[in-house]
């Protein structure tokens, strides 16, 4: 795990240094923080969905970020546009399936995404993963029901079947490709009470993506890197507000050196 | 009004445990902060939009809250059926009529939602109330220009005809029901330099409603509670931008012993 | 420019004195940074975009903020809409041109609210504004890939030719009419790193504009207090997270007489 340590601070190096557009096609609840993230760390956010634009504007991007909440049906068209331009020109795509599980139309427009696109990485909680394999699976809203290790075996076998990687993301977080698994240990409690983190995370995937070939690398090292800011904010801060701001001081003040240190990474 | 603080204090410990999910069909302007805020004091928010996922969506909520502002027909539409598939479930809807009295959109909007949907509670500044009941009223934009003393009366009249509780909030809030009224004065003056204060307050409401089946002490707890969050918050912030991040933080901390001593009900 | 200082502490009073309604059709990413931004200064924010309201709403504002982010077709309409009824209405608009140059949507529709309405002031960086000139000009994103410097002589040109004032930001700013020429070097690099931070000085222009007749003062003066806010903000801040809430402090704390004190203009 010491290389994927040294992997992680590279990869923080390469994103500042090449400062990476992402285009995120990304809910309205976090945009902003989703966009304060990306800055803080050294990326370049573009927010961009109109479906006469989309295929111009991630032509340019080193990621494609697309998130499933507050979606409708001109959304969903607008991420299939511009998930086939990424696919068939190598920009790798992350699906970030928020509340897939939850409504019909969100776990049918997750399980369309990744049919009609190339997806290089899905992120989100156990009942959100489950979502894309059970038809059965129940979401509450867009919070988590299952535990995460209820979903490591679950998600093993769907990265498998879907060619893909899962990172199954909670107090714990698990990146697979179906053969190999990653556990992930840093992260805050406080983390939960802050919106947009999970997208946020989903968006640190997206940067590190852009500089970073091995997907599953670049996942883990992307949740170590965020986590390891929540970790560095609880140190400052006791409450959501304040932790919340913490973060984004911290993804930014977080040294390659730093994190390379900080990495909780095991089986 | 001793009943009423106690009260306050097992509605808040009640959102802590029960984590109710608050569907909120609101402003692109504020969905992080409202977002935020329920995170912040324990419950579980979502939004959702879709013509095609809010009947879904809302079956499994706690409370239905709908906001109007930068509103569009689309969305109406969907509030409208979010609030008749809420209405048939006997799950509590809040209306927050930003800008009602200032175009016809909103004001008609507002009184559409109202007629075609139960509504428990509406919550919204004096000018925005009144529109509800005046054809004349003008509102400036989203702030008002009536104070709440000259509200009280016509508030109480709209409430028993409307057959629903009316906030009307500013710097002290009073809550009817056409034959009782409570005011509420808790809050602070910085809480009008944040954008959507009221909004989250709407939001407040509708997680005490998920936990209190009384619409008058939900809202007047409700409002206690924010108001006081807005108070604790100016013991350590002077100006918006800090202030807005520690009611974040004071509507984490808060506990409910604490916010049953620091109530302040009146007639 | 001492008398640019005085009428810099003189608008700022004024916004203050007058509570102007600030009309914004702009982007999702930064409604809620923008809306607080004009609460923290004493104006009194609106957001509305929809095409049988914006009309109206801009009948009440002191100024319109037309902002291209995260655009699709109906929200160009609505622009349009709102910049016709303001027009005639002579009530001033700003254009905030997001992204113009990075893709044809973003272009045309910059091109065709100027050309369909009166704009008074347009601020962007050197990218942005010169893709209003130039054909060929390439943005990457929304972050400018050309020099305030390389855009100052186009841009005069462009600004006689436009008879509009324009205003190209970035470490330096630089205000043009065409004629006269102001640069405003207040400002701190930490503003680079805060999304919407563009937005909200242009939000800041249109306030300043509902309160000063001349475009080129309004706008040399808005670019200066929101750029001292930055400076101010560094001092209590050094990341972009804190930094963006001591910047909305800053914005209310800073009073007329210290604003005028520390405005950096040259020619």
């Amino acid at each position: 795990m010491k290389i994927l340590s040294e992997k992680a601070a590279l990869n923080l190096a390469a994103v500042r240094k090449k400062k990476p557009l992402i285009h995120n096609i990304t809910n309205y609840v976090v945009m902003n923080y989703t966009a304060n993230t990306l800055l803080a760390m050294g990326a370049s956010p573009v927010m961009a969905h109109a479906l006469n634009e989309v295929e111009e504007m991630v032509s340019f991007a080193g990621a494609l970020v697309l998130n499933i909440g507050t979606l409708n049906n001109d959304w969903i068209a607008s991420m299939i546009k511009a998930g086939k331009k990424a696919s068939v020109s190598k920009i790798p795509i992350i699906l970030d399936p928020v509340g897939a599980g939850a409504t019909s139309l969100r776990t049918i427009a997750a399980k369309q995404i990744i049919q009609e696109t190339r997806v290089s990485v899905i992120r989100g909680n156990a009942s959100e993963i489950l979502s894309l394999r059970r038809k059965d699976s129940k979401t509450k809203g867009v919070d988590s029901i299952h535990s995460v290790e209820a979903a490591v075996q679950p998600a093993k076998i769907l990265a498998g079947e879907l060619e893909t990687v899962l990172a199954v993301t909670g107090p714990i977080d698990v990146v697979t490709d179906g053969q190999q698994q990653i556990r992930v240990s840093n992260g805050h409690a406080l983390m939960g009470y802050v919106t947009g983190t999970g997208c946020a995370a989903t968006a640190t995937i997206g940067a590190f993506l852009s500089v970073d070939e091995n997907p599953v690398s670049a996942t883990a090292t992307a949740l170590a890197y965020f986590g390891w800011a929540g970790e560095v904010a609880a140190k400052n801060a006791s409450a959501p507000g304040s932790f919340m701001i913490a973060m984004l001081d911290a993804l930014y003040t977080i040294t390659p050196e730093e994190l390379k240190e900080n990495c909780k990474f095991g089986d």
